[in-house]
Parts: C-alpha cells; structure tokens; sequence
C-alpha cells in the first residue's frame, strides 16, 4: 500500500513517516520550502527521509512571502520568544501561517492521486498548540470531502484517506511513540528561529524541550540556550 | 470590499475577474505559473488584469511537472486533439491536473486570509467539461468548509465566500456575460498546446471557437487552424 507522508523534518511529521513503515505502507515524503524562516528543517528532513528508507522525497518550492502574514514567513514579524506553555495555547499565534496545512495536503493529494497512493499521513495535533484551526479533527474531515469530491480518484470512490496518528496525543506521548518506532531524533528539526543551532527560547523549542524534561529524557538536539 | 479572484488568462477567469469588478470589489488576482504546457497564458493574464486596473496581481510559482500525471505538465502526454464536444464531455480527459483547483484555491485562501479578503471568484463551471470533479458544484460547497474550519478568519466567523459565477453557464452564455461587462476578448489565451499561436485543435481551443460559432460572433483571436 503506498502512502504519501508530510514530512518537515519536525519531531511530529518524523514520527508520523516512522508509523507509516510500521504500518507497512510503501512510504513517499513530501517536503516544503516555502521560503521558511527555518529552512534548515529540510535539511533534517532530507536526513529522515534517506534514513527511514523511504521510496522517493519530493520538495516542492514556492514563496509564501508574497503576501506573509506570519512571523514564519516575514522577518518583521518577531517570533514569540520564553513563552511558557499556558501562554502559547490561549490564541492563534503569529507563527500561524494561513492555509498552511490546506495548501501542504494539496500538493500531497496531488502527488498521491498521481502514484496512486491509498493514504496520506499529516502530523496534526490538536491538544498542543490547539490554535492553530488547521489542525483540528472537523478541518480535517472536511479536507476529506474535498479528497473524495474534487479528484478523479475520489469520485470513483477510491478517496485517498488521511490519516492522523498524532491528533490526540500529548507531546510527550508523541515522544513516547517515536521512541518506540526508532526515530532518529538527533536528525530532526523543530526550530522556528532559522539559525543554525536550535535556539531554545521560541514556542516550538520550548514545547519540544518541555516534554523531553517531563519524561526525563534528553534531548539529542543541542541548544543555544 | 476585497476580493481575491483566480486568473488564468482565459476566457472564463477574464470574465470572472470583470464580474468581480462589477460587483464591486477590490480586486486582487492571482495566477499560477506551475509549468503548465501553456505558459502563454500567464502574459494574458498580466495583461489582461493591467487593463482590468486591479489593486495587486500575484504569480505564485511551483512545479507540477515534479509528478506529472497530466497532458498539461507531462509533455510525453499527448494532447487531445480534433474531438467533437460529445468526445470531451464523456470521460475525465487527460488534461485533467490532478487535485489543480485545490491547490488553486488554498494559495488564494492564504492570500486572502492575509489581505482580510471577504470575497475568492473562482471561474468553475459544471456545464462544460463536466468531466473535471473539482469544478462541480459539490466539490467547492467542500472546499468552503475547508475555508470555514481551516483558517482563523473563518473560526472567527467571517470566512472567505467562494464565488462562482460561471458555474450554471454554458459557454455561450458566458461569452455573452463577458461581452456584456466589456472582456477584452483579444487579449485573452485558452489554448493548451503551448505554441505562440493558438492551435485550434485542442478541446480548450474547440469548446471556444464552437461558442463563439454558435454565437454567430467571431473570436478575435488568431487560430494557426
């Protein structure tokens, strides 16, 4: 069975590609380089990608800094810096890149329907950073629809299902299933700030530092601070 | 009011984009450089939302030919050609791009969401080539779930409307709509082939010049056949 997986190179889409072997699926990753503040992530998905074995990795590039609207996507924007954890699920937060996740399953359908791929599987996570809308298990249904109505394949009633193993899981249950799938964290990326040292201080460090502290494990990544 | 209206350069999304202004909106248009066979349509497109005085035009670049799967981004494809309008209604055609007005559609809700757009015309219509699943009438009711449940415009409650004005029309009616509101039809591309003049012989191409026949009016486009 073929499966197109999201793969940014983050901690969640690793774990994600990790399940979709497990799961038996003939594995295709797709990447984005959307002109990112953290494009080093690609880097590390690359690393994945080659490391889990993966039958092909396809990037596909386009510059949402057109039109911006997100600290992730235009430098005037500062990214939130040593927010704690309740301060960063109160509101959708400046790194919310509009449409985002509909424009990255896409480009997955597209590629899917074309290989004829039975699944795509996206790293969704509505209980942390639950502000962002395009994470949500009602948006995801309704992407659903649109897999099953706007695609031939979907009309002939072979939709390409997605499919979301993270969507209820803690972070630290996150961390808990890669470790037992063998995920390669050393090679991830989750970094917003776009140095080359992961720098600790913005949402996306300190989340993923806050569930390595809460099951007292360490993390291979270093950190500037 | 604002509005984000998707052009390709054609016939239809020309007549959309007249429509929006006459709607009265502000009308921002964007277009899709994705390697298509007929890139021509692009400097159509620039022309054509020049003339119409929109307040922005954006060309949003990516490679569709990365998968292929269609005679529209796969040159070892062949393009249909001399078929009678029975033949091209019958069976999705492989100029069919798969999951095409998705990825459309979810560039121009990141576009819209960014500039408090209210408003997305899309040129879609269900009459003629029926045969594509994502301009059906169903197919875009999803899509605007998606814009209701994936962005933080729309979990607000002010999700943007998708427009589609063009979707009950035959294509005569539509040439009769854009004659109405002043399209300027000369400046206007739909051919598929890619040459600099056009073909006369794809479906896109036939469809046109058999409603502009039927019409009794002539295409002021120059046909190589």
């Amino acid at each position: 069975m073929k499966a197109v997986i999201l793969l940014s190179g983050g901690l969640d889409s690793s774990t994600v590609l990790y399940q979709a072997l497990a799961d038996g699926c003939e594995s295709y990753a797709i990447s984005f380089d959307y002109q990112q503040r953290h494009r080093r992530e690609l880097e590390s998905a690359r690393l994945i990608a080659q490391k889990a074995g993966v039958v092909e990795h396809q990037v596909v590039t386009f510059d949402l800094r057109l039109w911006g609207g997100s600290a992730l996507t235009d430098d005037t924007i500062d990214l939130p810096q040593q927010r704690s954890l309740e301060e960063m699920s109160q509101n959708i937060p400046v790194t919310y890149v509009p449409a985002r996740n509909t424009i990255f399953l896409s480009f997955a359908l597209a590629y899917a329907e074309t290989i004829s791929a039975e699944r795509i599987y996206i790293g969704v996570n509505a209980l942390d950073y639950s502000g962002y809308p395009d994470c949500r298990p009602d948006y995801i249904q309704a992407m659903q629809s649109v897999f099953r109505l706007g695609t031939k394949q979907g009309r002939e009633g072979n939709a390409v299902a997605i499919h979301t193993p993270l969507i209820d899981l803690k972070k630290t249950e996150i961390i808990q299933l890669g470790n037992q799938l063998g995920v390669p964290w050393e090679l991830t990326w989750s970094c917003y700030a776009g140095g080359n040292v992961a720098c600790g201080l913005c949402d996306s460090c300190r989340l993923r530092l806050a569930a390595f502290a809460e099951l007292e494990l360490s993390d291979p990544l270093a950190y500037a601070q």
